[in-house]
């Protein structure tokens, strides 16, 4: 059954009535297993589920729910779960469409997204919002929207393919399946009145909606503002302090293990050290790269790094299923395993390892033995979606030359200093050489070209700068995943590498490229907005191992660098950053030139 | 501030975050006290509590909140508790109006109710549901409705003043304030398919909100099937076991500790015993008398007797405030003590106790040092409200003499058998004497007669029958407080006082009375729908005194014998009750004749 053929509980209820009484037959019985129930916080064994029409219609003894036509699985020696629900993730981090990551979050016993299509509302709007999130309603899994709050991501220092405007966000709040607004990072607007925020969040409280937070910040008056602004979450929570900090004060936790970011261990802690009480806890992903789905998994990760801390698997469970539904109110269709709830189940045999063996999404079975066992819809990106770059022009070797605005031989600029496995950045200065009045790149001392080009408008506009950190000794990298504003960022050794990828990358329709001596070592196309692919999971980790390799070849040693690279333009986290607009010192929010002149 | 001027949070969140910040300072300040912060589960102490607006703006170090014209409340050595909340209950019960009612449970601490006004709606329909309901959105205390669900409660046996139907449940559910269905009594016409509860039940889902329950039974397919409908709470709940199978189905379990359901020692053993987890399990009190809001108190009762049971007092209290705000999906505004929910606080000096010296709320004093500190607004009931006894003439003794259908000088009847302290009757028999073609009452047996006079559209309909157990030797006794379709019924030991307590009872608009020998010996006028007094507590107390002493005089040793009274003509409860049209079988749901004849 998909999110389309869905039907609410009163549509069914009478079925589910006839069944729990004995006067028809189940659709399903699963049979024999340990029943983890997330509402008693028990494990309780020699327990049946009856399901029909997709949902849940007795739980215990179901033996007078069998008829000759009911499918019946023996669960004896295997748990049953609940199907995880992940409360805070962006699927553009996967590089895969909602129905490509469907099929890999499925498989590992995620059955429930709330995903904020934050990236591609930056390149197209309402528009990419609507179609994402479409996408989702035609699939096994259960896919609700957050909607984005915060695009572009700031006012006046970059230019993103579109505005969100509160009359967005409230005609949102309207739409079937949208639970809330999107993580509202705009905390600064939040506590100090910016109409846009107190506007978008109204709206979505007036629908009855919830508002998810984000508050990465360590200053309490501010906080506490923020959370009397309504914003009841925060997946921003790095230590144990902050995380104790935030649920005395009402917030809903949520705890953060994705690919780049790893807070389970720390933050786990109010609940390893401090015991309180777990059930605003939620578990999240955030942002889950393609080659994280398969090494690790999505949400089941989560849960079963929350049991390596320490946090007994019932609870963790809990986290990561009940909670998560109750904090969206939807409590009555998902989380458990209880008469009336969509039969979103999973078969465990390990609770330590977490891996599902069968998972059952609204009473189909989706995959067993290794295997998807339905076929998904094809959901259709308009040509529009698939035609996202726009240059003014071709670029030229000379667009990448940065001319000193003195005449010496000899400047001094500002330099993005990137940091391995984080997201800030520092801000540091290097002296460079001038040779015909260009500033030249110092690839000994790590000093690199920059360039971030408007790709939305095509406008022409761009910007130079120098990076450090990324060791390139060749070649030239480029990509449109270059979060918030998704411009096409280019980073190289010479200026005609430069010009080849950022040429190369414009033609396959956007993604991620590296080129070396004039030619494409690796490509991870992205047809859609520039920031998913259109190909399968497979095929998209095939691709970015290439991709990863090619940086190396050009010299580059960190982990995941394309990640970090994609986060050299983001200006909202300190400290400083690149934007189509120029270099933005972060620590003041404000546009600053490359070269320090007295 | 009263209901009408509370305002949404987004309404005021701007000056919260200026109190949090320093921008601007508190109305008042509760400094130094211990919190009993439910969203941890912790006692915290030392901790001050800002508010603004009637809202919370900092908790904490809340120093740099206090201003020139900032109210500060030292609480030290007191603990800063959340306003209890009360998950189901009848106002009717307690005999008050509303606003009276509010008065008695502020003063103990109870700032939040979700009442059923089931009985008026028995009386006036709608037009009732909607004048306790405005009557509550003026008040102080907060006074949320369930929309009653079971109007009339049967749909064959006996004529109510109104009949509820789908579309006033759907009507009723677009009211600001209403948050849900009323305890779906009729569990086997939901089980069953009855249209009508299916379709009360899709009106509630459809707008979002709670669907609470009623499932006294013991059949768990039954149980099973009612919890697939969507009703999602049950108070009716009197073993351990029955607890236990309703929370691991998904269930809420409303405790109930009223005036006469006393659930808590038995009920709360699923935690003290079996220690399940605690989110799904609320404090109700369903029905208190107003003797008993005297003597114990109210909701501050039902958390002190979970306490005495072995409940540590912070789960108690979380019982009693945010595991029923989320219940129904209001975490966001009341239920805890954090930035952004209404200011509804208890101070108390001994959590054990529970009694509040202090209570706020929406940041106003409301009670402290023994008295009340705001004035309440007078709701004036329309004089339709006044005028609910309607007979088609005045009764004379002739009325209450059954004629037996045989010629014989004895016959054998049905007996309604009451057993004190229980809802349920016994259905048993009595041979009585029959003398000029009358069936004679047995005094010295205990049997004695019994009419229900049909009073909401002047029918003339009696209908009689007999009672044993309540032991009166002289005089009658007459109430029009007679659950659930609250007709006029008489019980007397002669026919003569039967016919001045009906006629008494009428002239003075209802309530419940007393006769001896043609003379009125106590009274309690109900002016609202015969069901409520319009006087204050106080009054209320001492006329329910002098009531109960006046049964004593005609001889009844029953603990509270109006309330039993006032229960024999429900027909929802097995096994035996009359009603305006005769004699009911509610085993059997149908209507018996009182002699039996072979």
């Amino acid at each position: 059954m998909n999110g389309k053929k869905r039907k609410p509980l009163y549509d069914v209820s009478r079925t589910l009535s006839d069944v729990a009484t004995g006067k028809s037959k189940a659709d399903l019985v699963i049979k024999n297993g340990t029943l983890v129930n997330v509402y008693t916080g028990e494990l309780l064994s020699q327990m049946d589920v009856a399901i029909a029409q997709g949902r849940i219609a007795y739980v215990g003894d179901a033996s007078h729910t069998i008829g000759d036509n009911t499918t019946v699985i023996d669960a004896s020696g295997r748990f049953i779960s609940p199907g995880l629900l992940d409360g805070h993730m962006h699927v553009e981090s996967t590089m895969l469409t909602v129905t490509e990551f469907a099929k890999a979050a499925l498989a590992k016993g995620t059955t429930g997204i709330f995903m904020d299509p934050h990236e591609i509302a930056n390149v197209f709007g309402t528009e990419g919002v609507k179609w994402m999130h479409e996408e989702g309603q035609g699939l096994p899994l259960k896919v609700y929207t957050t909607y984005p709050s915060c695009v572009p991501a700031t006012d006046d220092l970059e230019d993103a393919g579109a505005t969100l405007e509160v009359s967005d966000i409230a005609e949102g709040m309207t739409w079937d399946g949208v639970e809330g607004l999107g993580e509202v990072m705009n905390f600064p607007g939040v506590v100090f009145g910016d109409p846009k925020m107190a506007g978008e969040i109204e709206a979505t409280l007036r629908a009855g909606k919830t508002v998810t937070g984000h508050f990465p910040a360590e200053d309490e008056p501010m906080l506490q503002a923020y959370i009397a602004s309504g914003a009841s979450s925060c997946h921003e929570t790095v230590t144990k302090e902050q995380g104790l900090l935030k649920l005395r004060l009402g917030m809903h936790l949520m705890v953060r293990e994705g690919s780049a970011w790893r807070d389970v261990k720390e933050v786990i802690k109010v609940v390893t050290e401090d015991h309180v009480r777990t059930d605003n806890i939620l578990l999240v992903t955030d942002d889950t790269y393609p080659q994280t789905l398969v090494e690790k998994g999505h949400l089941n990760h989560v849960v079963r790094r929350t049991i390596e801390e320490g946090v007994d698997p019932v609870t963790a469970i809990q986290m990561g299923s009940i909670n998560t539904a109750r904090y969206f109110k939807l409590d009555g269709d998902i989380g458990g395993i209880a008469p009336g709830k969509c039969a979103d189940i999973l078969l465990i045999d390990d609770l330590h390892r977490m891996e599902p063996s069968t998972v059952i999404a609204d009473g189909t079975v989706v995959y067993d033995s290794g295997e998807l066992k339905v076929e998904f819809p094809v959901y259709d990106y308009p040509a529009k979606a698939k035609s996202s770059v726009h240059l003014a022009r071709p670029l030229e070797s000379q667009d990448f030359l940065l001319t000193s605005v003195s005449s010496l031989d000899e400047t001094t600029v500002q330099v993005i200093d990137v940091i391995e496995n984080s997201a800030r950045t520092a801000k540091t200065t290097a002296k460079l050489q001038v040779s015909n009045g260009i500033i030249q790149p110092d690839l000994e001392g790590d000093v690199i070209q920059l360039a971030c080009i408007e790709r939305h408008q095509g406008t022409g506009d761009i910007s130079l700068a120098f990076a450090r950190g990324f060791k390139l000794k060749r070649g030239a990298v480029a990509s449109t995943v270059a979060h918030d504003s998704h411009n096409l960022l280019v980073m190289g050794t010479n200026p005609d590498d430069m010009a080849v990828a950022a040429n190369e990358l414009a033609k396959q329709g956007g993604g991620m490229i590296v080129v070396l001596d004039g030619e494409v070592l690796a490509a991870v196309p992205m047809a859609i907005a520039g920031l998913m692919s259109d190909q399968p999971l497979e095929t998209v980790v095939q691709q970015v191992s290439e991709l990863e390799a090619a940086w190396k070849t050009l010299g580059c040693p960190l982990n995941a660098p394309f990640m970090t690279f994609s986060l050299v333009a983001l200006p909202v986290i300190p400290e400083i950053r690149i934007s189509n607009r120029g270099l933005v010192d972060v620590t003041q929010f404000k546009l600053i030139p490359v070269e320090i002149t007295e």
